[in-house]
């Protein structure tokens, strides 16, 4: 909770489910604060999912206090009703990190993979696997608050604000980041 | 500012610009409060963008502090990366309506214009014409101010929670309300 150690919030934002991991830096040490789920109704309305999900990470940050937030940034699906719904959750997740006023660094899920894996092409398998490791984590945390705690780690592991990660030699291309 | 005169404030949520207005419904008669849009800057980071839609917002429900909140359900893009943006803008304006305790009803452009111009085939300037004569303007307002109005003038009108908007016989396609 300083400089010298910053907490950090990763958040993997979704409608349905949005997954939280809290971690600190000590150097080069990572230490596991929490991790866990937002989820929201399905059979209520837009606006009341939307408020679910705000509440619910206003409550992350009110209990846990992190210093620096990343969110992993989303990709536009196949369906465009589910890009905008998903486009919307993370809208509601972007407005309760600023509105705590945290520094808040986006991640691309290659990003996040070159980070934890060291390379981009890791499965899901693999990423949960490291967020175990180095975290040292007694036991898997379910998918969406690993790909949460991972996206913690990139930011730790000299991402935007705490060192330079490397996109040197990467193009965007259609909204990706291609090697 | 009571139940017998509600005070309603209508979005028109877009990542450039937002527009907004409030007006009062007393009886039949609609009065004109104020109406106006929020700008975010593209040279600024996402996150940055958000912070200013949701503090814009926000402001205006402090300053003309609303009883209910009427939002335009905005419609996929070609472009799906636009389409990403445009509902993580709308995330965020529906953030603030909730995180200020405002019940938000939507509306789609087809109802906004059914109920305000009468029929769903309005073009954008018979709406604008409208709200300057329903709501007794001395000129126009800019266009996303105007329809920013005309969503709360659809509210008013007999929307949701005021009484019944007649969507009866329309069917939803693809994620579009069809006549």
């Amino acid at each position: 909770m300083s400089l010298a150690a910053p907490r950090i919030l990763g958040i993997d934002p979704g409608l349905r489910v949005t997954g939280f991991g809290v971690i600190e830096k000590h150097g080069n040490q990572l230490l596991y604060v929490a991790s866990g789920c937002i989820k929201s109704n399905d059979k209520q309305s837009l606006p009341e999912r939307i408020k679910t999900l705000f509440a619910g990470i206003s409550e992350v940050i009110a209990t846990y206090r992190p210093d620096q937030a990343a969110v992993e940034k989303v990709f536009v699906n196949v369906n465009p009703q589910s890009t905008l719904l998903l486009g919307q959750a993370r809208g509601a997740a972007l407005s309760a990190l600023v509105h705590a006023d945290l520094p808040v660094a986006e991640y691309t899920a290659l990003q996040v993979k070159q980070a934890v894996v060291g390379h981009g092409k890791a499965a899901k398998e693999q990423v949960q696997d490291m967020v175990v490791r180095l975290l040292k984590l007694p036991g898997a945390p379910t998918a969406d608050a690993a790909d949460a705690l991972a996206c913690a780690i990139a930011h730790a592991h000299g991402g935007q604000g705490l060192g330079a990660l490397a996109t040197a030699g990467y193009r965007v291309k259609g909204g990706r980041l291609i090697g």
